[in-house]
């Protein structure tokens, strides 16, 4: 123990370990000393691992939260005219919900500061997908940001990194090992940041399911209510929505595949639970902000939401006319049966689309635009024998038998629809 | 994952996290890929947090020891003509035992290779004792040993660096990263270097109390057990005693002033307890080597076990003759009442002396010799106010303060004795 320092790291451990509470000295200590790299990676991932498998109780992880916000700066919209309200999903196949929600809720007259990520692994990164747009660009200054805000009322672009680095750091460590999967931990990760942007209100979007990080209802729900208390704790007006993750969302994963989707559901068209979904959490989001009073279906159906979404392309240099980007090659995966498609699994779907080229497997890998998967079937509908029932696109076709091997099993035709899920499962807040 | 590794680090860390076995290959490929430096620290210590939370069945710790026996070279005692045998402690405050037992059973015909270390913390090291005698000197090669093994019969020395070096680079992360305490990692650390080392017979002792890492009985007989399957199953006859650790054993704790106390029992005095355990030790030792008929009593009355202990000393430089280091400075703590010491507690005896210069608080730190603790009496013994119940020994009395501090509520003089505890608990195997 360096005798400048109040704590030293293996007691904090040993506390966790040894199924105590932490302190709010020890919280503060620990997040501050590994952000300056007191505390060593190794120190920090043992107690990751005591976390995950211990547990915290809401102080706890209130404090944690509070401490990642502390390790760095903190946004103000306070200079924009309209309330202001975010929504963060904590990551599926196929959504692209931010793509039309975005300027929706922007033309009810609430601002949206998206402060987006990158994908890695099954699930694809809203950045990513933007940038299969000619010309849009993801880093934008704080000034920049702000004034978009306040022209267009909506701005998806990526989070500076002097939000939580605290979180930034550990989240780095996190993924290589094995230490993802605590609710405190993801918890505290996504309310920092979401904190310290300054949004007055946010929804949640807590996925469920098996292509979901939380697998169970119960699971989720804890999830969303550690969540909803920290945001509401911080003075975020927070809800959650628990929404369906057994199946992908909407008829594409991949990125330019999903901007094609998401620009037909703002032009009035595209799939069902992707249209509702985005309705659901648009209404969230305007009682959040304070404007339950209007309707965002109207302002889908009177081309309102298509007028700023083209606005928010054309601001960050993006050209919302031009072609988007198709895969050099095609492999067509047909019904095996005819009857009724009794189900479609998330998770396979996600990873032949990131195996196609439309996610990465390590930081800083570039992504295929055009890459991914096209359903034409979702759980419920009928299909024939031998037509399409999946299209998988590449520009590199030597990926489709990885891609194959992952959807072996993923899908089942039967003679009728046993139970596809509704979308939407439960609400929180 | 690297395409040329089996396995990625994660994925093992999450199966031991979702309560899963792991395999023989993965326990293989883990402590290999350590070892090499694939398996970075921070993915080790939340594996071992893993462990210590979740736990391991035998057959992954067999496996795990195994892996780390591997790592490195093994000995070989098969030119020594006549049984071998062993002892390790888990570690106590004041257990000189080492001292007058490896000499009493090679006195008795079974050879002992104490290959030992130093100590850390509140328990000393059997090395760091042994180096208060004028000239001697830990480190022997290989031939000196073994040389010193067939003359001699007794040979206390440092580890070589050869063996388990997977256990050393383990055993220094789990220090900082507070997974020490996770019995699969403790059996199969003491484990991999004892059956690495070669000897034919092992016996342990598991202190059990407050002044030792197994604070209960149930945890020190699990431990025995796991480490007495490990040794009996890769050929190693091995016994365990479970024995007392909530009060320091005999009246000593320090380095030099353990030699001495060792000195008095081999010459047929000392405390009771220390002759006690040092006999019960020896007698397992000899029946564990196959020499049941030999009594130890008579080679330690006759001075036999003296003998040897000079001898073992001379033969690695030291001067048994010569004078042991004093202390320049003591400070006496009087009894505070008069009637029957009830309790002297073995944790605050055990940092009192560390605290006075017995022992380091990092690796390579200088010990004083003459530094440590002298207990007056132990617990059922009549004490009279104002007579002497401790005297602190240290070279810089500016740490008398920081050790009476520790010793502060570690005694307690009352009317009658509750009940003062066995040195011996129970017996495995």
């Amino acid at each position: 123990m360096s005798r400048t320092e109040p704590f030293d790291a293996p007691a904090v451990i040993a506390a966790k370990r040894d199924h105590h509470r932490l302190d709010d000295d020890q919280i503060d200590w620990v997040v501050d000393a590994y952000t300056r790299g007191v505390v060593a990676p190794e120190q920090m991932s043992a107690l990751a691992m005591a976390i995950l498998l211990n547990g915290m109780d809401r102080r706890e992880i209130a404090r944690w939260t509070a401490a990642m916000i502390a390790s760095g700066e903190r946004m103000d919209f306070a200079g924009i005219d309209r309330p202001t309200a975010d929504k963060h999903s904590t990551g599926g196949v196929g959504d692209k919900i931010t793509l039309p929600l975005a300027p929706l809720v922007a033309a009810c007259g609430v601002a949206v500061p998206q402060l987006s990520g990158r994908g890695l692994g099954h699930t694809g990164g809203t950045l990513d997908k933007l940038e299969s747009i000619r010309g849009w660009r993801a880093d934008l200054t704080n000034a920049e940001m702000l004034a978009q805000l306040q022209d267009v009322g909506a701005v998806v672009c990526a989070a500076g990194s002097g939000l939580a680095p605290a979180d930034k750091k550990l989240y780095a460590l996190r993924d290589v090992t094995g230490t993802v999967e605590a609710i405190p931990l993801i918890a505290s990760s996504i309310m920092s940041k979401k904190i310290a942007e300054g949004t007055g209100a946010l929804v949640l979007d807590v996925k469920v399911g098996s292509g979901a990080f939380m697998k169970s209802e119960e699971h989720a729900r804890e999830l969303a209510e550690v969540m909803v208390d920290l945001g509401n704790d911080a003075g975020v007006t927070t809800v959650a929505l628990l929404t369906d993750m057994s199946t992908p969302l909407g008829l594409t994963a991949g990125n330019a595949l999903e901007v094609r989707e998401s620009v037909e559901v703002l032009a009035g068209g595209g799939p069902p639970d992707v249209v509702e979904l985005t309705l659901a959490l648009a209404r969230e989001m305007l009682a959040a902000a304070g404007r339950e009073d209007v309707d965002p279906a109207a302002a889908l159906a009177d081309g309102r939401a298509m007028d700023t979404w083209r606005r928010m392309v054309s601001a960050q240099d993006g050209d919302p006319d031009a072609d988007l980007p198709l895969a050099r090659e095609t492999h067509v995966v047909p019904a095996p049966a005819t009857g009724v498609l009794a189900r479609l699994d998330a998770m396979p779907v996600g990873v032949a689309a990131w195996r196609l080229g439309a996610g990465r497997s390590g930081p800083g890998e570039a992504v295929q635009a055009g890459a991914g998967v096209q359903m034409h079937a979702k759980p419920g509908d009928r299909v024939r024998a031998g037509d399409p029932l999946l299209t998988l696109h590449t520009d590199t076709p030597e990926r489709f038998p990885r891609a194959l091997a992952a959807l072996e099993g993923a899908f089942e035709v039967g003679d009728a629809v046993t139970a596809v899920p509704d979308v939407l499962i439960g609400r929180v807040g």
